[in-house]
């Protein structure tokens, strides 16, 4: 993923003007890092099948991290989690103000489709992949889960609800990783299927989020941790024995799930998962 | 405009969820109206070359009100302009809370996207219009102008600064709902033209604004007046004799420039700034 740290720093959103913090603030919270899942699953889809497109690539990974960075962004303002950490950074709000972390998640939302409008690829394939970044990133996807999230808090959900909250708030832009990735390499039935593979992997990457907030610090995750407490969390529902069985059943689904791949996809599949895990453990 | 409005109420965004009042944040400042400025722009150019695409039209100048509205509620919040009133309705903070401002509002823009990648046109001409939309209302464009406007408060900024801090919050987004109109009927000649006299436009238009924040009540706006002091208007700049003077002086330029448009874009535009200044003066 070195390659594609690289093409991030080198397009990161540039914009000189007479506001001294701007271009700092829409760049700051894209620099710091954070395990740019997201982009490594569609790149892993493209490199499987087509690594001769993984230049172009780049662009989309990017436009879905810039979404997902505009999410925490906005996540973290005081109205909502109210979180003074991010990345291992102070937070936007913090670091600036509440207008500025506003505004900077604001741009990044808008840019990432400014971003896919001139990706190097046909004018079909720019407009499948913003059709997918933003049905999966706004209205009936991220944005709905997150104002779920807030609305229930304090208010206890059933499991099959909280799963709701999930599969909106954090696995469907899991799942449009994915299938962009196949969308960029024109695999049409594969984007199906990895969609529906995405959002249990997207699941399962929350109860793990969800158990590691309990049993993580701070310091370690890089973000304000112990702060599920009033949350529809995987743990705070099912308690966290039962949280890790569920995602145990869950990882076993996926492994079946990933046998019927091609082996070029089950390699490229298990190497970044493999790199993901290692990153959650440090 | 009432086929415009007609089409907004039959296309609003609809979230059904477990969420009690979501789906009604998102829509409710869409259905409280509005001038539907912008839209009735890219109508108007659409109209008057080719009148047969309206229909299509109509998708594209509802993502423009889209982001438009989105952009409202952004900047109604506490922490910028903190305004009890828009569009003659309590703001989404004050009758639901920040938290669903935030989010209505993010929702919004992505959605915005989501429209014109559905939109009736070829792919090319959706992409065209997806980088117009976000070129012009994010990052460089209508997000920047914001993020100037909220810095430079209780700072007096050059009547230069002014125009650039308008020229991108403002007439950005008003030149591209002009541009975007004749990207729809394929006029990419004028499409360029129409852009430089929609940044005079939208710099006239908030002139306009400004001197009537002075002169008209929150009754007669159906927003909070009165509320510029701290800003930089061009009324705070340049005091309200020399702002009636500098919008004749553009509204003059304006005239010259509509003299070398067709008789049809004339007829259109000319109806729809008489249409406009009504509303203002109602």
């Amino acid at each position: 993923m070195q390659n594609f740290e690289n093409f991030l720093l080198n397009h990161l959103p540039a914009s000189k003007s007479i506001h001294p913090t701007y271009e700092e603030a829409v760049q700051k919270m894209l620099i710091a890092g954070g395990k740019r899942f997201r982009p490594a699953l569609l790149l892993g889809v493209v490199n499987a099948y087509n690594p001769l497109m993984i230049g172009g690539a780049y662009h989309a990974a990017y436009a879905i991290e810039l979404l997902h960075t505009y999410s925490l962004i906005h996540d973290d303002l005081p109205a909502m989690d109210n979180s003074p950490l991010r990345r291992g950074e102070p937070t936007l709000h913090v670091l600036f103000d509440e207008v500025t972390a506003i505004l900077a998640g604001d741009a990044l939302n808008t840019y990432a489709f400014e971003v896919l409008s001139n990706a190097p690829f046909s004018d079909f394939t720019r407009v499948e992949l913003i059709r997918e970044l933003a049905t999966n990133g706004g209205l009936n996807g991220m944005v709905l889960g997150q104002a779920i999230d807030c609305y229930f808090e304090n208010r206890v959900l059933s499991i099959d609800d909280v799963k709701i909250l999930h599969t909106n708030k954090t696995a469907k832009l899991i799942a449009a990783s994915l299938k962009m990735g196949a969308i960029i390499v024109g695999e049409e039935k594969l984007a199906e299927t990895l969609y529906d593979f995405g959002i249990k992997l997207g699941l399962l990457f929350q109860i793990q989020d969800d158990i590691l907030d309990v049993t993580q610090s701070s310091q370690e995750a890089g973000k304000l941790t112990n702060n599920d407490e009033n949350k529809n969390s995987f743990v705070t529902i099912l308690g966290l024995d039962e949280a890790f069985l569920e995602a145990e059943s869950l990882a076993n689904t996926l492994l079946k799930e990933i046998d019927g791949f091609d082996e070029k996809l089950k390699s490229e599949l298990s190497k970044l998962l493999v790199h993901y895990i290692n990153r959650h453990k440090n």
